[in-house]
């Protein structure tokens, strides 16, 4: 969506490697881990797999390709997620039942469409403008899924009572000291919002507008678990003036008294995580907590979430740098070691304040791509930032990921604001 | 929330003109009509009379009046809607269970608090500045209730195959040819939004702010039902093209396919109205939709909805005034009769495109009261104007309704934004 | 569905007795009461009031009434209780939504059922014997609604915090000690079961037919609170081994702890009747206890529920005497006076361990009167006696009242068997 | 729980064969199969497996062998199903979870098990009585496990739209035509039911007691799907008269429209089986109906379904042979051949109309044990006969298998009684 295009070999390379890492990124899961799905929102491996695939089959190979022959017609149907516009969608909730294909036939089907992608990138083109966007996209979109996958797997895994872990040697640096948390200024005024460049974004962060932003600090770190812990301590759970209404509301529906994957056990603080249940570290940030809870724990601590302006705003003007899974080690959001680890890539994703709707002038893509985005503007939030399973590439000043405000699944933390 | 104080005769006036107008708006009630309550968002008229009670007597007849006595020490949880900070609420599910406190009872207790009130109102009292602040806004809070009575009381006697009418008097006016919409241009800028001025206003309108609005245009009357028939026409409720996810998983799961209270029989288009079943006029504005149902039906007109900021920015500019209630005749919105009857008032709340958040700055009442607002501020959309059952003295610039995109039970109906 | 026909004046005497009881049992309530419905087996008095007459209007007026005419063609639909050969039903969950007809309107059509009924019985008629049969079948049917307004009412009041009374008269009798309870045996044998002689009977009464008991015995009274006391006290709720595993299943899902009523204010043992609140009486039967907590208690005790066969021969050979509403004071079991004081009638309905199924030839009436009994005969058990608020008339050794074991609203007891 | 002690040699051999067996019966599958669970009662291959191991574990192995070593402690509570006495137990609906144990790591439990067992055997033990005594017991079990292997895989694979075969290769016999369906006359009186004899039964088939039966008739075969169709195309399933009121509450929410499994395809009637999606053949015995679709053909065809004790006498009088899966071709019941072909056995597990009850006089074993079988004496109907996939050992005059009336999965059929 950009008018910047990539050569054809940076593109294809690109397109190597983003496929080869899907596969390679589950390379420690047991066969029966691939069809796994312990909730509606966490999908299986295999899925991903095979989705991502689709992805690239459904919007370049039928329509670009000519005689592309797919290997099984019924896969439009079952790896279709959400695009009404393309058809029909095996129901999200029954991913997990669909203990065939087998690993082995989603495999080959992403054989498939590797090699016919590849073709497809070769030949010459008349839409090869269209075509390379669009490759462009579904290299970004499996990007997506990679790190839906993680945490995907995470959730489902932590559904069994043996906790296994999903890469036991993916726990690595020792626990830092905490360091106090300052606060960076900023004087805001009329300034711009949404992405600019000639670079990949997405449709939701255009079009770029003017925003009024009134003097506001952000803290210059994540809140960390100690922090949280003394949230919960101070019966943060039970008082209800902490909550909006309907986190509260979810609260008792759902019996919730501590951020996801925080487990206790003979009194010791722990934390079930990709690498296994671990020591829950007090430096660390914390995260797996929801919309409600980040805005909770916020007034408690007389401050607030930052809007997702502010956020960007701050990010151009300290000038931060991309960081992600490729970037660090392990699967787990680390400390910041120091006052310039501002934390806004490559620990968690940080709630904001601000519903997610059009930016002044949206205008989605036309054709079923256009409900990548557009269509999920309402009851959702937006998050800021990356966690340590996304990847440098896709940490964007501008980039708007979005959950719904109760989601705890993803690696979401918590920025102060006031 | 306002620095000008009313005088207390002016006070004592209101007072009594509201409590009164509660019991004198049930009048055509049948005695089983008084605890009837068809889902759990739709309070029985009894729970209203008994509710606005409650608000003065909690607020202040307990803290403010020296040995006042209560008539019943279980209606403190009985009445209480929400507020957590008074204490544990009867669940709202269950308010039409309430066959007891009888009417009667409930009258008897509306005198005991009117009472009471007077005689605060009349005394000296160190507190006498917070006593007419609260005092002022437990009359708006009854006048709330009073339009919330109505379209409960509507929905709940839309539960019953007889149909029956709140008030068979209330169908007024002659059908009114629609006249042609045309578009209101404003120019925007860096613009204030919020309330300013001497008079009373929700904590939910302040602070009063900057806001950077683009250029836009705005209907200069509502939708009507013929422009809504020709949508679902269209095909509109089966366009998932057309949908917001969430509306179109709602419209899946509850089978929506018109607005609510539209019915059909022998072909022929009637609406369920507070005056029983009538013939569904093109003229009149269309009602009872949803914020889903208004963005779907916008964006199959090439439109949008309005942000809350430019339908606040255009009703100033337009110096439109406030209608209402007891400006009207009938209980149903009536058709716009003519070039400057633009319906921003008196006709049917507007649904914006803008999520329920707070202003930059916001900071809710302190203590129980301060739940009135602010924690409702996620996942809820504002509505802007007021309805035909709003009372004009509520229709305000700066008043932000809210309710959840899923809700039709009001006077909801569309402005298109573009 | 005997061959005996009362006298047309014995019919028209009864007729006008039980008519005229329905509303003078519902004298002490007030209006709200008549629609109150707080679950969905709960119907609302007055829905009992309407449908009573909806029944005499169905089976006998609109067949062999020459020129009926109908006061409200809807009240066809609205008063159907189950009856799939009359037509469509109201749902039964929305019976406490009709606000409308209003009680003066439902009183007025029971004087419009009356008048017609009492002149169709004056006629000559062919089908005379028809209409007396279904005249009686009509009375019987409207006295066991009688019994289910009391326990109806009952449960419904018992939803409202305020525990109102449905008779604040209704409790007589001083506390009785418990006497001590006693076997007594039976031999068995080839005997019959069902109904034989000239008076009423429901279809499932019959055939009359062999079957084989083994010698057995019967408690020589109810199990009282005390006794019951003493199963909660030693962990009965607790104990998986001793419950049904639907049972067990239905306690976690209920949270159930206690019989149905049974309350328990700083330390007291208390019970909600239809008196109000009240002590619970040590000597008192146990009641309002579902089919499995009785089958729990008796493998709690080393005993058993009896057959209803054994029940049926033991109440033959004994010689009880049916007991009811009509004999006893106050509307609530009493405890058992003396020896003789067996309590098959009168007090508690007895739970068996029987499942409702068809005698052996069972045929239902043609067309739909024959849904009155066949088609429940799943899932449910048999209960046996007839409870203080059974008419006397209804107490027979053969009668097989069915219910869900789960249910617990009726006054069900408890008698072993070993 | 008979007096007759196998040998020594016959108990390790069926032991051996059994357990071997289990093992084999899955050869056919994925790894990702072995997980799969579609519906909260249909547990996956790999549960079933481990669960058996689970059986001789816990109720021979922990508490007769000396030093055995659990391999996981952690399985006590992973492979209960519902023995509250043993402990707790992992939720049945979430066994499709446990991705983890692996399928290699189950199968080492099981060989763990398997030699732990034989050296059990092997040795001398002063409770050898009632170490064979569970032993025959496990092997029982794990035999009817096996079954529910075939019943529950065939429903989990049903839900995946590309229905694929357990095993392709298992359709073999060639289609029969129907042949005409005759009545057997029996005589009834005073006659014994339940087991008597040295070999094994189940606790539920005891004590023998004498019951009444009147002269009836049973049908010399099974329905057929053509005679099932007629009912269909009569209106069967749209005539509430035909149907007990739970069984068309459960047709209407469910909205079943024909036998489970049953496909229609471009006007071709198919049937989905464990060797994939198959002609629909006229001549086979209907099967997957519930017990209230049972009940209604019966009614449609002027029958009505047999009672336990009709048809435990009727094998016994015709001196039935026991036929099951190891005597058959095949994975799906075939035709009745020929007038001594009456498929008590070997075919359709067949709906009676008696509620699984206990015996007089029945006493559960003692312990954990007993929750074998008469915990479940509440809600669910006894089924009669054996199925294609029970084994012939199994399939006894006096064997009660029981389930819900609503449950379909099973191979389960109709015989006409009247």
């Amino acid at each position: 969506m950009s008018p910047e295009r990539p050569s054809r070999e940076d593109l294809v390379a690109a397109f190597r490697l983003t496929r080869d890492r899907s596969v390679a990124d589950c390379a420690s899961l047991e066969p029966e881990d691939y069809a796994l799905q312990a909730a509606v929102f966490a999908s299986p491996p295999k899925w991903h797999l095979a989705h991502t695939s689709w992805f690239f089959e459904t919007f370049l190979l039928k329509p670009f390709l000519a005689d592309y022959q797919a290997i099984d017609d019924r896969y439009e149907v079952l790896f279709n997620s959400y695009y009404n516009g393309v058809g029909e969608q095996h129901p999200r909730e029954q991913r997990g039942l669909l203990s065939r294909p087998s690993l082995s036939e989603v495999l080959a089907y992403r054989r498939h469409v590797d090699e016919a992608m590849l073709g497809l990138l070769e030949e010459s083109h008349d839409e090869a403008e269209v075509i390379h966007q669009r490759t462009v996209l579904g290299i970004e979109h499996e990007r997506q899924h990679q790190e839906l996958m993680y945490t995907d797997i995470k959730y489902s895994l932590a559904a069994n009572p043996l906790l296994p872990a999903f890469d036991a040697e993916g726990w690595g640096r020792a626990a830092t000291p905490a360091r106090k948390q300052l606060w960076d200024a900023f004087e805001g005024g009329l300034v711009e919002q949404g992405f600019a460049g000639t670079g990949f974004c997405f449709d939701n962060e255009l079009p770029r507008h003017p925003v009024f932003l009134q003097p506001f600090e952000l803290a210059d770190r994540l809140v960390t678990n100690e922090e949280y812990q003394a949230f919960v301590d101070d019966g943060g759970y039970e008082r209800p003036e902490l909550w909006l209404a309907d986190g509260w509301a979810f609260l008792q529906e759902n019996d919730c008294r501590a951020p996801l994957h925080w487990l206790e056990r003979d009194g010791e603080a722990l934390e079930f995580t990709l690498a296994g249940v671990q020591q829950r570290e007090d430096a660390r940030p914390v995260c797996h907590v929801s919309g409600y809870e980040a805005d909770a724990f916020a007034r408690w601590s007389n401050a607030r979430l930052p809007t997702e302006g502010e956020w960007e705003f701050a990010v151009k003007q300290l000038g931060e740098c991309a960081q992600g899974r490729d970037t660090q080690t392990g699967l787990h959001p680390v400390a910041s070691r120091a006052a310039d680890d501002r934390q806004y890539f490559g620990a968690c994703w940080q709630w904001t304040q601000s519903a997610y709707s059009p930016y002044p002038g949206f205008r989605p893509a036309a054709g079923a791509i256009g409900e990548y985005n557009g269509k999920f503007m309402s009851n959702q939030w937006v998050l800021r930032g990356g966690s340590c399973v996304t990847w440098s590439s896709q940490a964007r000043p501008t980039y708007r990921n979005f959950f719904y405000p109760q989601d705890r699944w993803q690696f979401s933390g918590i920025r102060l604001a006031r």
